[in-house]
């Protein structure tokens, strides 16, 4: 359900699609799988571009690194070919190893040719530092953590302090995973793109909702003892955007779509902190390339650019969004050490006490 | 003047120097020169980052490319070396070459060593499309008319619809230069940055002052025959970004704090358009790099990064603060065949206006 | 006529094609002006991609830049979009600006539209430093040398001390425009790929011809009073390589097969050095893209990667035929102050010479 | 032992350090673990840039990707900040995650402040796909394995068929770990660079060594049945180039030298093959950067520019000499199903046999 009907909030000027969520793209599917009990507070969240064999029928993508204070394993090669040949897996930092491997284990098993008649395979793994609320060091995701999560992949999914964004803090408050979507008409067709965010970034002093800045009298609450406990959040930690769209766009555009991410982060306050990895990453579900392949040519359709501003608006806005909406889906947790991080929908519920007494 | 003492506007956290402008960073200069007659309405700003002769001792420098639909000339040097060794000229779009060839004899005249023992030398040159307001075809800018900018750098110097700025729109109404500094207190010391820009960007129904979003209401303004002339502005038409600090940053560091500028930005309703050469070269005085040099080492010093996101918000808020400074600044503005850009001044008043009947 | 028959040089393993030139590539046109008079020893080599315009029929291209210590102007544009919109020109470094304002107005001439109805245009110059030999201070090329020489372009033309590489120094010796091409047979189809560099780079000691490092022989005999003059050339002074094919390639493969004439250049001995500016562009004639274009996508073609491997090769072996062309066709050439370079030619006769004695 | 004494091979004109090995540069240490068990053919190999705690003194490092076709993690946050904050550990494609995990925990047990009281750290993991002789689908390579590697790392270390190189091939023949030192004179100081390889690239027919093109009659032995097994090698399966220095530079400048390791590899041969992650990365053990520093400044030396191509020169020759070295210290190696690499240096002698016939 959207920030419109369940907060009153509304973002740029286009529609959002009928879920709201990233999967509004067809054939994209999401799942989390979550650990939660005591100092373990952390998780995994899986992105399935297409309901195939990823291997077999690669997608157009492509990156873009804002800030590179990150751990990412994967964007070597989606950088140099422009394609995506797994789904792609979220978790903390410190996990990504774990689930670098998993995610191999999972393309062998489904591609015997891997590593035999054919080359190797490229996994794509983001991840960001819940070390606040989580006992990263603990390293406790384990490879069938990650698996749960790519077969708990399906349309509808939770947001908020699930998956990979359990331990997650976003502006000093509860992050996690927050997901969006805009509706692109162009010419007589049709097209989505969606974001789905796993925040863990920027300041509480900078925070602004929906061009509000809230920021400083959040701050000024939390400060002031109403929480249990409160570290105040440097703008760092990370913040990782995908973005999958079925507009038909070449690598190059694709690039130039997942750059207009930086737009919509910048507005809920993020300076793009040094600590932070900031990095997004756009799909076309438009078109696949095959691995294997006889003929010597194939045909792509691309975008005239006379039209792509539509798509750098649906993904600055959608990627505002859903952040705004990791936020306010977020419930309070409570961590390793008694670290706790609010969640913003009490707070809101707190300033909105607060200003009526 | 800055914008708070003159509209009541306000932007970001930390403190602007005593000007408010760039040339608050110790040595900048700033000069224009304007073309105003009939439909030549275009012009020449020219930034000089040293007191000195630039090409003999060169400052650390980096350039970061939003948007690379722009012409601007002298990038990859730039890029390579991490080194300004001229000052940097603004023009239109068109007139980029005659900037170019001015600049390179301005440089030559300085050193007779360019050519003959020495190598030759790299000349920036930044530019937008002012075609909407001046007849760009006309190429009207003459060598000597660059020239008379570059001598005209001084510390104070004119904002908005004056030099570089004289045929710029952004968002739909009059754009032009702006300007906007920070000082930044790291340790015992303090440290300036300051920006300069050529807005020329934006779409009216996105403008976003100081986080509101008047754009829709003065949009239905302009559109609603208040003007003699109106033409929607699409989200391209470029934004040059210089900014220039005291603080010690090496190459590396200052591409990093070019790259905030996009916070600021995107936080006035830039959604960085397919057509707009978005582009930030940011330089440090803090340091020079002999061209002639029998040392074979040399000593540079760099900020710590525990203390680079203090650069990175001043360079996000004096972004920010700069683009607003051009709008309320510039003057309308009427020429080639009879095309107008109104002043945001001139629009807030006209709402005002409204809003009190 | 190719090295194979005059000189009995073969690079590689790929057949060249009829005239082992640039201009193998079917719609590819090369022009030449040489200014050839004393101490003025320059002039402009253009390139003319395709024999319609250029602007309302862009070509997919792309850039790598192997080292940025070089003022080539109009790349910002190209890597952003992947895309050609004017000849290309080359001439000497400070005559650059002369140059882009020369394209500029051959463009306008030939579109009305820009600046007015549509938006700017992208001049492409590339540039080499010829200061030892020509007195590179004066400026001497005007725009209509410019003009001449894409007046000239034809699909012969001549290679050496002509056009561009009139004043051009390369490994110590008379440097040029060198041209070269190779054949591609993928599936049923015959695709060609050619090179065309100004080469101005390398250092005597470090000259290879055809895997035979002759450098230091060549370098006692210049260093022995053989010539009237010698001024040993240090590692630097750029090369450009202009690559045309008809294979249809998307704009990340092109970067891809222009990233490969570095092989080419390694091969003859450069170590790219620190002064040089080193540059590849590479298009293809094999699909253009309409400036004006009603419809919301476009069809391209690009080449299944399996087959990739086959251009980067013709890449590699035209790129440094083309250097070793451009040596062998150079005559010795003395301009300002007396400086001389020898010609290849002449030097590996006079080895022979020696050899036989 | 170099080259030149074992092999009679000698490359380029700077002299090599004492022990002709990456460890040349002071402080600098290589260890190996090789798994070598019928199909299971494969290891890891270990780089510690100091004898130190890497992450509490980071060095100043960069990366060049040539071809991006590869799988090599850490390097995102390399390229941002210029610091490499662990060892370097080499393995094979699958099993990068396994090693990115044990050098995780390995630098976890060393720095009890990561994920607590500081944030995380980046592990940097290079790869090459073994799998045509190694069964590379079996994961082989455990945690175990990895912090033996380091735990074996020492100034001196074997080459060839060993370590991460034990199931490489390269050129079509036995591939695998090589090294080699160059030591540069500048000023009144000696400063020393040298090269790790690990070798999997290269077809047989383009193999030339030391200038000599000897790839053809390679392959006409092979093909001729003079081995057990002979499957020709596409320009493809990657190689990776570690360079060390102690010449003080900065990772602006370090980035620069990496860029020249692809001279090197062009001139065995190479075309930078499409699947080929062709990757180089050098760090500098001049200076260290303390992750735990009160200052809010800090001091770096950074070469003059004027003396840089002494480096870049000693980066090509001592990446084409390690790329020998590999190839002629590794045995001949049969591994999964029968499949069998031929050592160069057999390659060689029998070819002199024949010759001699």
């Amino acid at each position: 359900m959207g920030l419109d009907a369940s907060f009153g909030i509304r973002i740029g000027r286009l529609a959002a699609g009928p879920r709201n969520l990233i999967t509004d793209v067809p054939g994209v599917a999401v799942g989390h799988h979550t650990l939660a009990d005591g100092p373990v507070q952390t998780g995994v969240t899986a992105i399935l571009p297409h309901p195939g064999n990823c291997f077999e029928e690669k997608l157009p993508a492509a990156v873009q690194v804002f800030n590179g204070f990150g751990k990412s394993l994967g964007l070597v090669q989606v950088e140099e070919l422009g394609q995506l040949e797994t789904p792609i897996v979220l978790t903390n930092t410190l996990s990504s190893g774990t689930a670098w491997t998993a995610l191999c284990r999972y393309m062998l098993a489904r591609n015997p040719a891997i590593g035999r008649e054919t080359g190797t395979v490229n996994p794509v793994v983001f991840e960001c530092n819940d070390g606040h609320l989580n006992d990263i060091r603990g390293l406790h995701v384990q490879e069938a953590d990650v698996l749960a999560a790519l077969d708990a992949a399906a349309e509808h999914f939770a947001e908020g302090a699930v998956g990979a964004g359990r331990g997650m803090r976003c502006h000093g408050l509860k992050g996690g995973i927050g997901s969006s979507s805009r509706v692109m008409e162009i010419g007589e067709s049709r097209y989505t793109l969606g974001a789905l965010v796993q925040t863990n970034h920027g300041s509480l002093a900078d925070l602004t909702v929906a061009g509000k800045h809230i920021g400083p009298q959040a701050e000024a609450l939390l400060k002031g003892g109403w929480t249990a406990d409160y570290t105040p959040q440097e703008d760092r930690g990370s913040v990782i955007v995908v973005l999958a769209t079925d507009l038909p766009l070449g690598a190059g555009q694709l690039k130039r779509v997942a750059r207009r991410a930086i737009a919509g982060l910048s507005r809920t306050g993020s300076n793009i902190g040094h600590g932070s990895g900031e990095i997004a990453l756009c799909f076309t579900t438009a078109q696949r390339i095959k691995h294997f392949d006889d003929k010597p040519t194939r045909q792509m359709t691309e975008l005239n650019e006379d039209h792509i501003n539509l798509a750098f608006r649906a993904a600055a806005e959608a990627t505002e969004e859903a952040v705004l909406s990791a936020l306010l889906h977020a419930e309070a947790v409570t961590g390793r050490d008694g670290h706790r991080a609010e969640a913003l929908r009490d707070v809101l519920a707190e300033l909105e006490r607060e200003s009526t007494r």
